[in-house]
């Protein structure tokens, strides 16, 4: 894919799949506001990877420079800070590939659930935020645990949904390089919506019987989910 | 569990319902608002179950009658009645478990979702509706084309979510006597929502790449997802 810029690429879930995505050849930039904090962040990443016999560029720097000839960029903040750091980047981010792994969650009485969103979801407030960028949704499930602990293989299938076909297909691809995830294609951005709940729900579960887990979707005809169907 | 009533039992999801735990040994009695419906549609089931070598005991009535004496009431009509349906037969329904199957639905752009319910879910709905009721979800994502074709075995997790533990251990213990089903206990019913979220993602895959899905909980330590942990 080229570089791979990831906002919020310090936290959990977004240095994870950098990690990943480095790991299957993809060269990652890490951005977070600061940019000391993500310069230290990819220093450790890069330490780690290593270890594990991947010399993929794995660099850090402030949001706005990390976008800058990125050819991805994935949103990895969390939901509050969207509606402040999304606007000034979207000269930037039009017409790039944006790919929205954010989950708006919230927690009452100990349960995680998703806030209500007025767009429908994140996905689709992160689209209206960029309209002229093509927003991807996928890796909305995928355990934060899960996919640092990059000495183990990760497991699950990756929905992934867009209103645009072609970023789409390509985030489905970029899904394949991953030893183990499979990718399914679920259509339309509007899905992101179930993606979302389906993470509180995974969390809850985690929590309560002391897991991690993540989700099959079982009956798919092929062995990937990922080909190209019929109606959009 | 003895008796189980299901309301909205001749369509499709509760009538494949009432089939399937027909055929698990309990004895089923399908309401409708039509008293005649209800007893056509019984009789077509039993001819099923018969055939099937079932005998179980498989009726119809109308809903009011349908609850009398049943030991657990499902509610599978659509969730536009509940309103409606639900008030009337609080006072019959105190004290007793109460199956909810139901999902919001509505579709927009050719593509399910899930309605903006204000409690959060059908689930959280009913259980308000029926304050003094021990309200289960569970089957939310079970499709009714699966549920209804007897001859071919089911397959998938059934998710399982109540405020009121003991219930949900019944529901679990229910859901463990269909073939293949595997109860997951996801504890408190704010955890309905994401259930309900699925059934659209689920809907959304089906019609995209022509096949029926169900989901599976990956990473649940033992075979069967549904020992009580530890936290409420």
């Amino acid at each position: 894919m080229g570089r791979i810029a990831i906002l919020g690429g310090t936290g959990p879930e977004g240095l994870g799949l950098g990690l990943r995505l480095a790991l299957s050849g993809e060269e990652v930039v890490v951005g977070s506001r600061q940019a000391q904090r993500a310069t230290d962040a990819a220093e450790r990443a890069r330490a780690r990877l290593v270890a594990a016999g991947c010399r993929t560029p794995f660099s850090g720097a402030e949001n706005r420079a990390a976008v800058q000839g990125a050819d991805v960029v994935v949103i990895a903040t969390p939901f509050a800070g969207v509606a402040e750091l999304l606007p000034p980047l979207a000269p930037d981010l039009a017409d790039r590939l944006v790919l929205d792994v954010v989950n708006p969650l919230i927690r009452v009485n100990k349960q995680f659930t998703i806030e209500h969103v007025p767009d429908g979801s994140a996905a689709e407030t992160i689209q209206r935020l960029l309209p002229r960028s093509q927003v991807v949704s996928a890796f909305k499930n995928e355990s934060a645990e899960e996919l640092n602990a990059i000495e183990h293989p990760v497991d699950g299938d990756v929905v992934v949904c867009s209103d645009h076909p072609d970023a789409r297909a390509r985030v489905l691809a970029l899904v394949e390089r991953i030893p183990r995830y499979r990718p399914v294609d679920a259509g339309p951005l509007v899905n992101a919506r179930s993606l979302e709940a389906i993470t509180a729900l995974l969390l809850n579960i985690n929590r309560r019987h002391r897991v991690v887990t993540s989700i099959r979707i079982l009956g798919l005809k092929d062995g990937k989910g990922s080909q190209e169907a019929a109606s959009d």
